[in-house]
Parts: structure tokens; C-alpha cells; sequence
């Protein structure tokens, strides 16, 4: 096998053979392709395809690589679900505690952000003391004793994916579908969950900006995920504008703990009961309420547990910015757009999100939204206020803010996006 | 400017601008810009390709990463001739001093050989004493003196093509129309030649496979010459057969020696004398007659003062390879395809190339042709000898010819392809 003849198969159209995949994939990992081999591949592979064959093997591949995780040992039904990423994608923080106060167990494995969109773990690390790096048996330890664990990845599991991914980063090949959908499905099976709600992004925040490309990696997901035994079920949902009115780190935080206290914003808290339900259904829990229990504490219980058995102190206060911005409305009307992209860049400028993987992120940094899209304002009134610890920031974070919005004359008529598009299963 | 977005202008299926190319090439150049950003955009490129703006431009931005060459002390037009490769196209070794008897200049930077097509510095090596490494001055004054020179390209010319082609060798991108165009053109422009005269192969032995594509790369380069001030022509020749009737290094040196001395076999010389015609043409020397020059000695002359000048011995025996074995004609009647790419292959396989840059080639080793298509065959004659010094390749050679060639029953009707196909200008 040599790595030129599987990058001109695909090139020239053709289908990579199950024993293409696996030879490139062991060889990648263990040095013998080049990384100037592999990105000419994964070009080919963004520009000319794979087909449903090729995308199960690829993923396989690269299961193949790593350790694989078992929860067989616990007595609950385990239910996981990622998201693709958007601007006040904050959903995993409530969401988990909730469905995990309903019955199942919720293994959450996430990232750190990278770009303009947040990461579940920046977020958390936000707390005093909260500690996102677990050893196997840590988590299996909360996840045990709480129900629910949110920690990073370990480098155990498909490591393939790993080094790809970073490669992807670097060389413009971020955006191929299979490579997309295999990344995520890779990790979600290796981590060996019973059951999988994919909340697939769409629009300006997300990295899909159609309807279209989102069906597409939904539906090779949730087939990747069946097909691999996993029981998936996908949500198309809205990411035109900010989820909430918060984009940052401590400042989502906030805004979760006031879901799980049973207030917070409608459109966030629309979202974790839809993906609270279908996670529930995936692992065949029938009889829970997630609704009652966000009205009833149970949810903030598990909240209070898990973020303890991580180190982290529920009940301090949360870091604040030191500088503070308003932007006020440019005159009175109606706000009709309000757009995501133009949120998650002033959020990463200001210090939420970092530029490169070794960067820090500033806890208290971000935008903070006091109108949303269908909202009437007056002239001069807050639209947003902009947090950092670095103010020297708030020129480019009001660059990237300067067309994102729209305000227009009073009586215009707004036809709200509904939170969730479509469901694919 | 960021690599990422000028790799992604070409992956949507943009036009890249002037200053992404110049920069892309420059940071390349300088190891600001990854071996796997690179070759990400050139399997890009491949897929997408560019457009003649962007072809010319990604050509003087080789160009300009190194230095250029000056022709203009000299006393005599200067013509250049470059082949794109095939297997036997010994049509430097004759040509340069054929050329150079008729009153032009002739500078060959040339190259070595890589895969099934052999190099001409491969070639003129075999001959004891002659080097292929010279100065720049050194280069200049065999120039003048004997009106023609055959060295390796010196270093400095068009560094970020050197540094490309060997990326684009392992990263299978070496087959995009306009990196080869460019690759080619940049250093032939560098190099300051006043014409140029373009040899492109079609066939299974050459580069470009078909008809389309060997025009489509001819008008290309053509179009590139030309803006630049290089009268250009390009012929589009027959490479499905090889050229005369050796494909070896030393073998090769003979056959050559032969047509310099009235002889060779007639494809040789037909093609030798029809490039010869256009380069004094392009040079504009009208009034020279190079079969006269090939019949009275006068380019014979010419390649002895070269040889000589470059420290080889035109007189000394060449190397002959220890082993040989005979392939014999499984039938009589007439054979109607002998196939360049088998061939080229079994004299790779014999020692007569390289797989690696770092190999050593034999220099006798080689394929000797005792038929070409076209020609009749009695059953037990010998068709081929091979030629190594390595007998335990002999098998391996054996299997890329068994499928190379087919007698057909006497009286079949052969229509022979002819030598030069085409004319660009």
C-alpha cells in the first residue's frame, strides 16, 4: 500500500477501498504519512466526496485507533449529545444535570473553543475551582455518583482524530462533511454511549450556513451512529443569531444556573427541554418530566453535585470583567436581525475565545445582549453591553458589531426562526 | 494575509488575486507557509484550476524567488528546447549541438531522471569524465565557446519551484496543468532564453495520456512564454512507442552518437531535425540547414567540443551492462504495439532509473529494441535485449513487458502513428 496511490483514488473520483482507509489512517497515526500527505487527501476528500461506505470505514479507522470507553458497569441507560457549535451555545451546562435528574447517566466529553464559537469547557472553568481534566475513573466516578459528568476528552480516545483535526485546522479542510460528521462520530462510539442527540447548527454562527449542508451531516451522522448501534436522533436548530443573551464564559454560566433555577431566557430554555426529551426517549426513559424537574430543583441538585465533584464551588461568585461598554440602539423601532457571527467574533475579540489552542481565555469576557431579534427599542436604550479585562479590545469587538444588527421603523413586520428546524432520525 | 483564506479562495472554486499568489509563494519559499498548507492548495489547484491570470502570475512569483539568468554577453541568438519527458527521448544529446553547428546558442539546464522516463544528465554521465555540475561562469563559457552546454540548474533559479515539485512528488499533485506549465516555464523564463521550443509527449509513456491534455499544457505554456517575451513554439509528439531503439543511459549516449555521425534510427532523426528547424526558426536564424550539419560532421564537432569542455572523453568506450537477456518474438508476423510506458518501466526496473532522487543509476543498464511497430517479426527472433547489472532484476523488467507488446498475423494492416502530431504557436 503507498499513500500516493490512495490520495490519486480519491482524487480522480474514485471510491477508497475499506483497506485504503484503514492502511492511511494506521499509517497517519503512527507517522509513516506525512502531514503534507494527509492534507493533500483530505483535500480530495472535501472537494470530491465520500460516499456512505467509505465515511463508516473512515470512522471506524479511526475508533480503530484509540481506546474505546464502557459503561456497561452503570445501573442507568447513558444518553450523550453534542452540538456543532454556535454563539451562546451554552445548552450542555443545564441540559446534562437535567437529563441525568430524570434517569439517565450523561457522559459529557466536550472541547475547549476554538474561533468564534465557545467551548463547554472554558465555560465551566469559569468556577472557582472547577477542574475539567478527569482520569477514566474520576469520571466514571461522578457520572456514577452525580449522574451526570461534563470533562474533556481524553487523549486516549481516537487519536487519528485528533492529530487530523488539528491538521484540518491548519490547511483549510475544516469544512468537508465526512470528515465533520466521522470527527465527531469517531469520538461519540469510542466513548461508548448507548444513546446520541446531535443539536446540528445552522446558519451565519454555525459552521453550517445552509439548511441543506446541515441535512446532509445530520443524516450521516444519525447513520454513522445507527449503524454503529448507537441510538441517534438529530435536531436542525436555529443559530442566526445568539442563543440567550449571553456570549462568554462566566456569563453563561449565569445565565444557565438562572435555567436551572427555572427562569432564564425563553428561547434557551426551548431548546434544553426539546434535547432533554429526545435524549430521554433515545435511552428509553418514558416516564420523565424534564420540564418539572427544571421547576422542582431536582435539575439544580444534580448542577450543585456535579460541579462539587469536580472541584468546583456552586455558591461562589463568578468572575466579572474589569471594562464594560454599552451599545446603545441607533434609533427606535424594531430589532430584526441580530446576527450570530457578528456576536461570536466581538465575544472572541473581547477575550472569550482564543486564536490558537494554547491561548487562555478571559473568564468574565464577552457580549452581554439586552434585546433580541422581534424586540421594540428606543433610541439610545442598551442593545448590548460589551465585557473584557482588556478594553484596548472594544474597537475591534465593535467592528465585527457594527453590520450585525438591524434596527427598523416601528410596526415592520418580524417573522420570529423557530429554535428548532427539523428532526432527523 | 493568511494561508488559510488564500487556500480556501481556491477550494470554493475563486480566482486567487495577484497578492495572494505572490505572497503564498514567498511565505512558502521563506517556511512561513507548512509543506501541508502547501499541498493542500496544490491538490486544490489540481481539482479547481486556474485561470491564465492567475497561471502567469503563480509563474513570475517563481521567478522572482531566486535569481535570474543573462544570455545578452553573448555573441549568437540563444535557443532552448524542453521535453516533458518520455522513454528514449535521447533528443537532447543530438539536438543541443546540432543547433549550435547551425548558429545558435544552446543552453540545457537539464534534469535527472525520476520514475519509468529517464533524465538527460542520467544519460551524459555514463560517458567517463563528464560532469553535469558547473558554475554559472563555467556554464557560460562552454557556452561560448562551443555554442552549447548541457549542466544541472543551478540552485538558485526558481527556488520555490524546486522546493514545490518536491512537495507535489509525494503528495500526488505533480498532474495539475498548471503547476506543471509553471514549473517548467518559471525556470526556462529565469533561465533567459530569447525562444523556446516546447517538446510535449502525449501517450502511455509520457506525462500527458491524451490528446486534450497535452495541448491544453502546450497552449498554456506557450501563452506564458510568449508574455514574457520568449518566442515559444511547442510541437505535441508521439510517446506512445519509444523513441529509436535504446532507453537506457549509455545505450542512449550511442544511439545519439550515431544520428551525430548521419545514422539512428529514422524517428530519432526525423524528430531531432524538426525541433532543430523550429529552434533556428524561433531564434531567427533562417538560412541554416541542419541536415547538412548532421551530414558533414559539423554537429558531431560541436558535441565532441562539449563533451570535452565538460571534462568528458568523447573517444572512451561506454559502460556495457554485465548481464544480458533476450526476449524473443512468441510469433511471426507483424508487430503492431510496443508500449513506451512497459518499456520505460523494465529499464527503471533494469537500473537504468531511479525510485528515490538519492538512487545511483547503472549506466548500461537498459532496454535495446531489435523491432518497432510497423515491422515484420518471424517467431524466435529476438524483439528486445535487456540490459543490467544487477541479473536478479530481470524478472521484475520481464513482467512489465509481458503485456507491452503484440505481434499480429502477417498481413495485419499497421497504420504507424506519426512522429510529431501537432504544432502550437
Amino acid at each position: 500500500m503507498d499513500v500516493i496511490s490512495v490520495i490519486r483514488t480519491k482524487r480522480d473520483r474514485g471510491e477508497l477501498s475499506g483497506e485504503q482507509i484503514d492502511w492511511v489512517i494506521d499509517a497517519y497515526t503512527r507517522g509513516e504519512v506525512a502531514d503534507e500527505q494527509m492534507s493533500a487527501l483530505a483535500m480530495a476528500i472535501l472537494l470530491n466526496g465520500m460516499n456512505r461506505t467509505e465515511i463508516a470505514r473512515w470512522t471506524a479507522a479511526m475508533i480503530a485507533s484509540g481506546e474505546r470507553m464502557d459503561f456497561s458497569s452503570l445501573s442507568r441507560p447513558t444518553a450523550d449529545k453534542h452540538s456543532t457549535g454556535g454563539v451562546g451555545d451554552k445548552i450542555t451546562l443545564p441540559l446534562a444535570p437535567l437529563v441525568a435528574a430524570c434517569g439517565a447517566a450523561v457522559p459529557q466529553l466536550s472541547g475547549r473553543g476554538l474561533g468564534h464559537t465557545g467551548g463547554t469547557l472554558d465555560k465551566l472553568e469559569s468556577i472557582p475551582g472547577w477542574r475539567a481534566l478527569l482520569s477514566n475513573e474520576e469520571m466514571l466516578s461522578v457520572l456514577d455518583t452525580t449522574g451526570a459528568v461534563i470533562c474533556a476528552a481524553g487523549d486516549g480516545l481516537a487519536p487519528a482524530d485528533k492529530k487530523l483535526y488539528a491538521l484540518r485546522d491548519v490547511t483549510g479542510t475544516v469544512e468537508a462533511i465526512p470528515l465533520i460528521a466521522s470527527s465527531i462520530m469517531s469520538k461519540k462510539i469510542a466513548e461508548g454511549t448507548g444513546s446520541l442527540v446531535l443539536d446540528v447548527k445552522v446558519g451565519t454562527g454555525a459552521f453550517m450556513k445552509n439548511l441543506d449542508d446541515a441535512r446532509e451531516l445530520a443524516s450521516t451522522m444519525v447513520g454513522l451512529g445507527t449503524d454503529s448501534g448507537v441510538r441517534t436522533v438529530a435536531l436542525l436548530t436555529d443559530m442566526s443569531t445568539p442563543l440567550g443573551l449571553t456570549a462568554g464564559n462566566a456569563l453563561e454560566v449565569r445565565e444557565s444556573v438562572e435555567v436551572l433555577a427555572g427562569g432564564g431566557p425563553a428561547d434557551v430554555v426551548e431548546l434544553t427541554l426539546a434535547l432533554a426529551r429526545e435524549m430521554l426517549d433515545a435511552a428509553g426513559i418514558r416516564d420523565a418530566d424534564p420540564a418539572k424537574a427544571l421547576a422542582d430543583g431536582s435539575a439544580m441538585d444534580v448542577w450543585r453535585r456535579m460541579i462539587a465533584a469536580q472541584g468546583g464551588d456552586p455558591d461562589a461568585a463568578l468572575p466579572v470583567a474589569r471594562e464594560q461598554h454599552v451599545v446603545t440602539a441607533p434609533s427606535s423601532g424594531v430589532l430584526t436581525r441580530l446576527d450570530a457571527y457578528g456576536v461570536g467574533i466581538a465575544a472572541w475579540r473581547l477575550g472569550a475565545g482564543r486564536a490558537r489552542k494554547e491561548d487562555p481565555v478571559q473568564a468574565g469576557a464577552g457580549v452581554e445582549l439586552h434585546a433580541k431579534p422581534g424586540d421594540a427599542v428606543t433610541a439610545g436604550q442598551p442593545l448590548m453591553t460589551l465585557h473584557t479585562d482588556t478594553p484596548e479590545k472594544f474597537t475591534y469587538a465593535l467592528d465585527a458589531l457594527s453590520a450585525a444588527y438591524d434596527v427598523a421603523p416601528a410596526g415592520t413586520a418580524h417573522r420570529p426562526t423557530p429554535v428548532v428546524l427539523e428532526r432527523i432520525a
